[in-house]
This record gives C-alpha cells, structure tokens and sequence, in this order.
C-alpha cells in the first residue's frame, strides 16, 4: 500500500518534503479483534505539524525507536477484512475510527466504565503507534470501529475522531448543568470551537458568547449562533461581565489554553460556575481564595468516549453539525500540511485515496 | 374590586353563569413579606373546569368552607404595593406569579432545598386559596414573584405559571440524561405538549416522536418540531417501536395519563430509559418483573419549582417558547369558561382587565 | 470433568435426583479472548429452584433445546487456561465472574456506556448458556472475569456474583441521593437484603429501617445495623411512617416484589423519594395521581455493571460486607438444592470442589 | 446585654486585652422574619484571630466603620424573641445559626436555588456585621436558624455552623463520586480535617488517608478513622501515589492551602478525580497540560448551605460526629482567643454564658 511516512522531526520549515509517500507492505491481522479499514479520509491536524516540528518527541517517542512513523489519527473508512472474533462489521461497511487503542483490549478498569481516552496504556494510530491514518489501509481493533449512520460518507466525517470529539465532550459535560438564562463563553473560534457553538446550539438553550481575537472569525463563528460576540482587545473580560449582569457565563470553555487565555478565561467564570480548558500551553495561575470565594470549578478535557463519539456521529446524521472541509489526494500530504501551516486552509483539511 | 366568584360546585352544565362578576373589597397587606399585584392576565385552565364541577371539592376543600371563591390560579401582572420588609420590588414592575404558597414563608426543608411545589402546607390561589386571579387585584408573597424578563409582558406569560412551568420541570428532567440519537416521545399534543415540544427543541438534541390521537392535533404539534408523528390508532406501541429499531423512547412523557395512555407510555419506553407521567385519571399497572429486566424508571412530576419559572421564562424571553392566546375580558369569565369546555378556545384562553 | 446436569424441569419434588452428576469434556478454548476458570465455588441460588421447577422454561428455553444443562451462575475459581489475545490473566489467578456474558464481546453501546447486564444477547452460564459452574471446569470470556484482592478466596465471594451484585447496584443507587437525616426502607431481610444492610452502612449515612415479615430474621438483620426494625404485622406503613416522623423513606428498596409489597412499598416512600423493585412476582398498581402529587420515582433494578462487581470486591476486601456461608461438595449439589429448598440452609449455599 | 467588642485592628499581640467587655444595649426586633437569640454557645475560631490581626480588614471593612463590632460567627443558643411572621419557633427552642444573612430575606436566584451561602450580598455576624455571637443576645433572621434534634445542646455544636458546615460540604461533593475502592485524601488533620474524616468515614467506604506535618496531629487523627496516615517529609506525594498503586486519590481534600499544598495536592489527585480546595494563603499554580491529559478538576469551597447545616446536625445526632471542645466563660473570651493563638486549645474552643 501508499502511505505518506514521517522520516524525521523537526525538518526546516522551508523544505518541501516533510513526509515521505512510499510503498509499504499491508497491514496484516494479528489480534481475532482487529480490524483493516481501508482509509476513505484522514483529517491533517494541527498536531500533526507539531509531530513534524518536534514538540511533542519526549512525550510521543521517549525511546527514539518511533520513526519512521505514517502519521494520522482521525480517520474513517471502509471496513477491508475483520479478525475471526469480530461481530457486527463486514467488508464494505462505512466506518469512522475513535483515535486511542486501548492497552487491554477494553478490559481495564477506565474502560469498563466507558471512559475509553483513560485506558491503560492507551496509543494513538500515527502519534504513538508506527501506523497512521495517512496510508491506504490501517490496521485497528473493532473495539475502534464505529459504523456510520445513514447519511455520512467517511470524508464527511474523519476530523470528528479527534477535534469534533474534543469538543463534543466538553460540551456535553457544559450542557449537563447550563440553564436557560444562563450564559456559555467560548474562547476561541477556531476548529474546535466551530464545532463546539454548534454542538451548544442543538444540546443548549444557553446564551453563546464568543469570545475571539481575530475579526474575522468572530464574524464567520457568529454565524453558526453566537448570541454575542466579543473580540480580544484588552477589555475583554470587562465586556463579559457587562454581557452578563456582572456575573460572568456560567460555563467557559477554553480552546486557546495560554498566551493569557487561561486567566481571562477564569476571571469570565461566574460564582459556582466551570471553567472547562481544553487548549494548553501555560500555566494555570490563580489565587486559591478566588476560587474559593466564588466556589468555581477548573475542569480539564481530554478528547472523548467511543460512545460520545457515537452520540456525535448522531448529530452529525442530523445535519446539526457540520463541518467545512478542503480535500487533497493522499499524494499531496505535504501540500496539505503545508497549507495548514500557512494557514491557507478552509475548515480542515483531510487526506482522501 | 371586581371579581369572578364561584358561589357552588357542580352547576348545570348548561347555564350560563358559572361564576358570577361582584365587588369585592381590595386586597389588604398582612405580613410584611405580602404584595399585591394588579393582575395583567389571568389563564383559564382546565383544571378550572373541573374545580367548577367538583371533581376536586373532597380534596381541595374537605371542610366545606371554601366557598364563595375567586378562581384563577396562573397569574401574571403587575406590582401595585408591597409589605415593609419587601426588597427587590416596586410599583409597576410586571410579574408573573409561582403558583403555590408556601405555609411556612420557605422554611421548610423542601422550600430551602428550592423544592416549592413540595412546600410543607403549600396552596394554590383559587385552588385552595379563597382569593385567585380573576379579578383586578391578588395578595400573593414576594417569594411567589419573578420580575419579567426585558420583552415580555404579563398576558403573554400568564398559563407559563402553571401549565407552562409542569412542562418545562418535566422535560428539564428529561434533558439532563438525554443524549444526541435517543428518542424522548411526547404523548398527548394539547397545552402542555405543545409547550414540552418547545423546550425539547431548545435544551437537547433528541428526536422527538409525538404521540396523538386527534390527527389535526398531531400535524399542529409537527410543524413545532416534532421529527415523527404517531396516530393513536391501535398500532401506535408498534410504530413507536419500529421507528426507534426495536428499542422505544429512552424518556417518554405521557401528558395524558388515562385511557390506556400509562400501559402504553411504559411498552414505548426503551431499556434503561425513563417514563415520566404528568396526566392522571387512571392507575398505573405493570409487572414488577417487566420493570426490573428492563431497568425501566418511572418518574411522577409535579408542576415546578420557583427557578424553574424563572428558567422558563428566560425561555420565553429569548422566543424560544411561544403561546398562542385568546384573549377575554374578566367580564367575559363565562364565556371563555364555556368555550374551553366547548373546545372553542385556539391555544390558552386568559382573563385580561 | 465432573459436573452436575439437570435433564428435565419440574421433577417431582420428593425425588432425590434433580441434577446427575456426570463426567462431562473438559471446555475448550474457542475465541482468542476465551479463559478457562477452574471453579472454586458456585453459589446456589433459589433461582436454581426455580429453574428446576420450571418457572423460567418459557424465558430461558423457548426453543426447547437448552436441557441437558449444568447449573450455577454464581462462579468463582481460579484462572485454568487463556485464549491468545487474552491480557493481564495468568493461569493460578483467583477470580470471580460477572454472570453476564456479552453477545458482541462488549462492542455494543450498552456495554460501552458501562451497562454489561443490558448486553445486546447476553447470556448466562447455566441459566440460558448450557455450561454453568456446578463442574470443575468453565469456560467463559476475559471480560467477565474479576481478579480477587488480596485477602479473599473464591469460596468467599462466589454468592456476590449474582445476589450481591444486585443488592450493591441497588444500594448504590440510592446512596447516590440518600443524605443525613433521611431514611432507606429495606423490604425483605433475606440474603440480598442482608447485603444490602450492610453496603449501606458502609456507603452512608441514612436511618435504616427493615421491613421483615420473620421476626427472627428481622432480629437476625437488625444486628448486622438496622436503625429500627419493623415486623409485617398489618400496621407496617402505619408503624414505618410513624417512625420518619409521617414523611416515609427517601429510598425503599423492595426485595422481595410479590404478596402485595409493591403497594407497601410505595406508601412507604417519602415524596420526591424513590421505591427501588428488585423481587418481582406480582404487578405494581399505583394511581397516577399518587405518584404525580408527590413526585415519587418507582425504579427497576438488575443485577449490575461489571464495574460495580469489582466495587462489591473492594468493599468484601475491607470486610465491610460478608456472607455467612453453608459449604456443600459438588458430588452434595443435590443435597444443598434440598437443603435450601427446606429452609435449612445457614447464609449461602455454595458447592466447592 | 453584656458582649466581647473589638475596638482596633492589629493590636500589639503581648497585649492581654484584644476585645473589651461592656454593656451594650439589647438588640431589637426589625423585620417581622427577625429573631432574637439567647447565645449559648460561641465558637472561637481562627477567623477571629485574623480579624484581630486586620487580615480581613481591606476586605470585612472597605469603608473603615465597621468597629466597633462584637465577634462570633459560629452560633447556637436558644430562641428568645420572634418577629410577627415567624412560623415554627417560639421561646427557648435550642437553634444553631447558619453564619451567612441573605441581603433579599432569601429571595434571590441563589438562595432560590438553595445556595444559601452565595446569597445577593449575604453577610456575616461579627465579621462584616457588627453584631456577632461574642454576647449574651443576637438578632438573627427565622432563615437562619435550624431547630437542634433530640440528643444536642447548643454548646455542643456552636463550631459545626462554620467550621464544621465547611468540612461537611466539600466531604458531600466527594461522596457523591468516591466509590468503594477509591481513596479520599485529607490534608491537614485540624479542625476541619479532623471533622471530615468522621464525615468521610459516616458518608462513603473509600480508603481515607490523611496527608499531615504534624506527627502528632496525624497519631489523632488516623484513630478517627484514617486507613493511612502519610507525614509531610518531602516524600508525601510519592508515599500517596504508593499507596494508591500509582492513581493517587480519586478526591484530595485540602484544608490547608498554602505552603506548597495546592502543587502537592493537584499531584496527589488521580486522573478523572477532583481537588477540592478549602484552605487557601497561596496561588494555584498549574501546567493546563496537567490537567487537561489526566481530565483533574479542581473545585472551590465555601461554607455550605442552610440544607447542608441541617444535614450535619442529623449526623451529630446520630453520634457520628463529635467535636472535642473547651468551654470559656463569655468574660474570658481574651484568655480563650490568647490560648488559641498559643496553640493552647485541645480541640474547639467556645464561648458560653
């Protein structure tokens, strides 16, 4: 099969070639639980370009033995050939893959409870493990494997298994305690906060205020049912509070994670309410009597459940979340990650046979 | 002031004057938590019907003393005077009105818990109260008050305080554990449904089924947002089933509550799921082992707290929730009587001055 | 391997010969998740009677072809053999079994949200699978298997499998809401019910009242930490509403389901409290009305999650929970299903090797 | 009356007399909710020393007229005297008083919502109201007050309505997610801990261990109940983790806030767990990172609700916790507040007549 093959970290961001397209021999069956998919898309991520960029090396590949790597880790398809204990899925059958392979098969004590991004030695397909979503065929477990509703093609859907599963569940946890009359901030209008206001709007009845640095996507996520719109110019937080009455929104949910986000984000709090952080990239600092004081709550978020990613497949067969998509050939890998690092990607990108 | 007062049980349903137009003396201020309010709208419900034939009398006035009575017990309107230690209200405020009073000025336990309609000696004006809402002015308690939102005024809100409020609590409830691809099937499409459709449409993503035995009733209740609708017609358990693949509705609100309506509601409930019953007029009847295999939930619901008012009508505020209203002068008290039990009555009928 | 078979239902119940001990093949590992438990006990439930007497022939044999079958759903043992995807098992393991196995290897949403006992076609050992634990040998599937803590041996825990199982689940659920200052109900001090006390002990804090019909039974389980013990003497309800100050239980939780406890029960329950069915046998009757002006909740109970088996394991481990227990030889099965079908039997049944 | 007044801040601390004795006039019924109580017991606690000290100043005092004031916030007595509309109480019923009074007589949407303690600006006795319970007579309001159950006397529980009100709170939020098998971590056995613990204990089966610096402190209270007990030496957070096999605990409660515990804390807490924060003195410092791949929450907490003091009261009335007290005359409210200061005090000290 084809697959685009990461070779090394951390290339100069001028050359051309950051990934390789080169011939690799199939995927084979091993467990009687795995499953071959045959990659119909596989969303380019942003995490992709920091595999590239080296960010991530300590953490993904401590024993230097990962490279080289096909990277990938939302990804759909078609179901290709199924082990010998595999139920309920044949050839041909569209699919999208939950991202994280679980280190026991599901049998941990995380995953019998149904939070499957905490199983025991859990991976991600082009992230930990060799074999990634950017290749023809890829090797999963049915534990993985999650049919498409009536509707969905597989190129609709791939970047759900990550960004749009992210957001869902934070939305969801934000959904189980906001009220009418009460107000959600969104900090961030970027990938996964597209998905998150529309999620918000079908689960919600809350005011959506969207809180954003740039004109221009405070304008385009206004239209996906912001009720306000707040840009980042210094008063933010001020604006915030005025929106609300002087208390804040109940739920803030943060995908920006640092350059000051989190502690605007958390002073847009209001008293017994969350502040849900799902982007990184500082420290969190507040005074513990603020927190205490206002008996606020600091959540963190870690991509989802296979059944919220089920529950997300549900509103996208809906037609209540829908997202913008620019297609490449697998062949155009570099292209693909090259626009997105230039930023001249609509939507997300996703890889396509 | 003027007041529409029912001097005996049990009429002959075809005279004419049911409740009769007199002077009475206004209201006076005795505790200092009172308020009086000059009343905007008053609903003319149901219920008042049935008060008028004495389906209630043993219940709501087991003494015999009850009588004469103003009826009229979903209130809204404006604030006219307040007692000496009411803060947060003036002259002129338009307000809608929590039904139940609480014996114990919300001390009870269930009152701190914010449980109002379970307050210990709690009654309804015009219920069991011999002062309601259909006539010029009410004494009612600050704690049965709530400021109307920027763009409603009194006689678009009047019914949301009883029968708006049992269908908001209700479905409050359901969407807090339903989740994108259940079902939640509304059975009975008459005031309260179409209010619960509503709220189901604005605070969760679930596929709503209405069940209905008027087919006019049913293509009303569609265009509100139901995804598919079922005639009563014998088959209606089966195309329930059929619609949800075998499984039924994992919440199930029956509005109905006779007629068959609580075998049928509970056979249309999924697995794991929840049937929660609002009408009454018959006995519930299920096998115990039927319950337990199925590990199915049965939820009474009782109209709703004050915060639940509140939410409502932030609902409201936001168009979320609409009524359609008919409007009577209080003077025509009879007349919208009569034509609520002659089925004339489009939407809610409601007194105004 | 020697096992105990049952060959026809509804023998004659003087006969000493229900099941015949026969030599049976060892199991045979199939799928790659398959384990082969060397049995250490196996519980005797009265549902083996009832199996016997043919009670459940139209449920768990409707095509007729189940018989011969080896009894006993209540299994523990030790680790014999592993299929080869199996993890994190070796041979010598002490376990004990959730009784439920999964049609789909627990790829189906319930068993993804964590709800193993609603398995899509899931099955028990000896009850609707032909192989139980009344032999020296069983096969079943990793995800069934539960590894013991440290201080327990299988002979211990093999009877919460399936009745402890079912009295923790339930108790859980009501100690999820039960608060200081309220009270749980229990009906019926037999063996779940003895659990039961003592899980709720453990877990919270409410007054504890059982509702007993044998007043040596009630003695029995007053000791193990009743509050206050209530014999059914005509005046129960009287006597239980009496006790909590005219309110009722918060949470009652009905063991035993028939002879007119589901009406019991309910009048028992608080408002905006919950009756919890575990015992079946007779239909809940229950007016609408009833249950609307108080807002009760009626909920079925069954058996429970594998999560919660592994929960009963910790809270055995801490000797917080035990069983007293009546060993009988495997060779004895007849003796011990005798013996507890004429009341003789001390605590629990089990057959050990 | 005779009361203990506070005339400065900050006095030199070798002084002997921090608060003067003197006669003040009796307190006299405004509002008609008003009540006026007959101390019987006050709690001295650390806050007092703090406002001693002018901690509190900037934040108690913005506009620097509030001293004089007689302190005491921790209150229990007996009821002397009730406005015209108070229901429920008369004279010499035993009360304790919940420390925070509602600026809208308990009708704002928090206090609606029962969410006492985040009443529209509450305030507190002696410390941001100038009549506290260092007196012979207090003026409260009727929704302050909790009737004592059978078996306590108000000087057995006058420190339970801070102090032990705030223990009792976070303890409930962790109850409500710990399950058998899971570990609650305390740090810091004082007061409150020592408190928490016999709640944790009374509330859950998890695993307790207490996190403390003082050898001593931890011998006392590891013999209410701890099942480890773990020394600050540097080694705390690796000893936990030990214990835990590696998770940490599931809920880490912590008393003291500052020198390094909210890091230490944040560590000790298992993925999918919560960190309640109680004590505070020192900034919460944290990678978003951290929390977010381990999904920890961290939650603030203040004091507790009316429901949740009368909850505390059924758990002292059931013997289930106990506070160790030493009782000083009213005149020696200097000698009581000069041995807490020097560490003198064994257990809780309070005021009494």
């Amino acid at each position: 099969m084809k697959a685009q093959v990461l070779h090394k970290y951390n290339p100069k961001m001028d050359e051309k070639v950051w990934v390789t397209e080169q011939e690799m021999p199939d995927p084979k069956l091993e467990k009687s639980s795995d499953v071959i998919v045959k990659i119909g898309a596989a969303g380019v991520c942003r995490t992709d370009l920091h595999i590239i960029e080296g960010v991530w090396e300590h953490i993904q590949d401590p024993k230097g033995d990962l490279l080289p790597m096909v990277m990938g880790h939302e990804n759909a398809g078609w179901v290709e050939e199924v082990g010998k204990d595999v139920v309920g899925f044949k050839k041909g059958d569209p699919v999208i893959l939950h991202p994280i392979i679980s280190g026991t098969d599901g049998t941990c004590l995380s995953c019998r409870r149904g939070l499957d991004q905490h199983a025991e030695e859990g991976a991600f397909p082009g992230l930990n493990i060799k074999e990634g979503g950017y290749a023809e065929l890829l090797k999963t477990s049915v534990r993985n494997l999650i049919k498409l509703p009536t509707i969905l093609a597989p190129k609709d859907v791939a970047p759900f298994s990550d960004a749009g599963l992210t957001a869902y569940r934070v939305v969801k946890k934000a959904t189980r305690h906001l009220l009418p009359g009460q107000t959600c901030v969104i900090i961030g209008a970027g990938g996964l906060g597209h998905i998150a206001i529309q999620c918000l709007k079908a689960m919600c009845a809350a005011n959506i205020i969207i809180v954003e640095k740039s004109a221009q996507a405070l304008k385009h996520a206004m239209d996906l049912g912001g009720d306000e719109g707040v840009l980042i110019d210094g008063n933010e937080v001020e604006r915030v509070l005025e929106l609300t009455k002087g208390k804040g929104g109940e739920a803030v949910i943060d995908f920006v994670g640092e350059k000051g986000s989190t502690a605007m984000g958390i002073k847009m709090t209001a008293g017994s309410g969350y502040y849900y952080i799902v982007g990184y990239g500082e420290e969190i600092r507040v005074l513990a009597v603020d927190v205490i004081i206002s008996e606020k709550t600091i959540v963190g978020n870690l991509v989802g459940t296979w059944s919220e990613l089920y529950e997300l497949m549900e509103l996208a067969n809906k037609g209540l979340v829908t997202l913008s998509m620019q297609e490449y050939k697998l062949g155009d890998a570099n292209k693909a990650l090259h626009d997105l690092n230039e930023g001249k990607v609509k939507g997300r990108a996703v890889l396509v046979p």
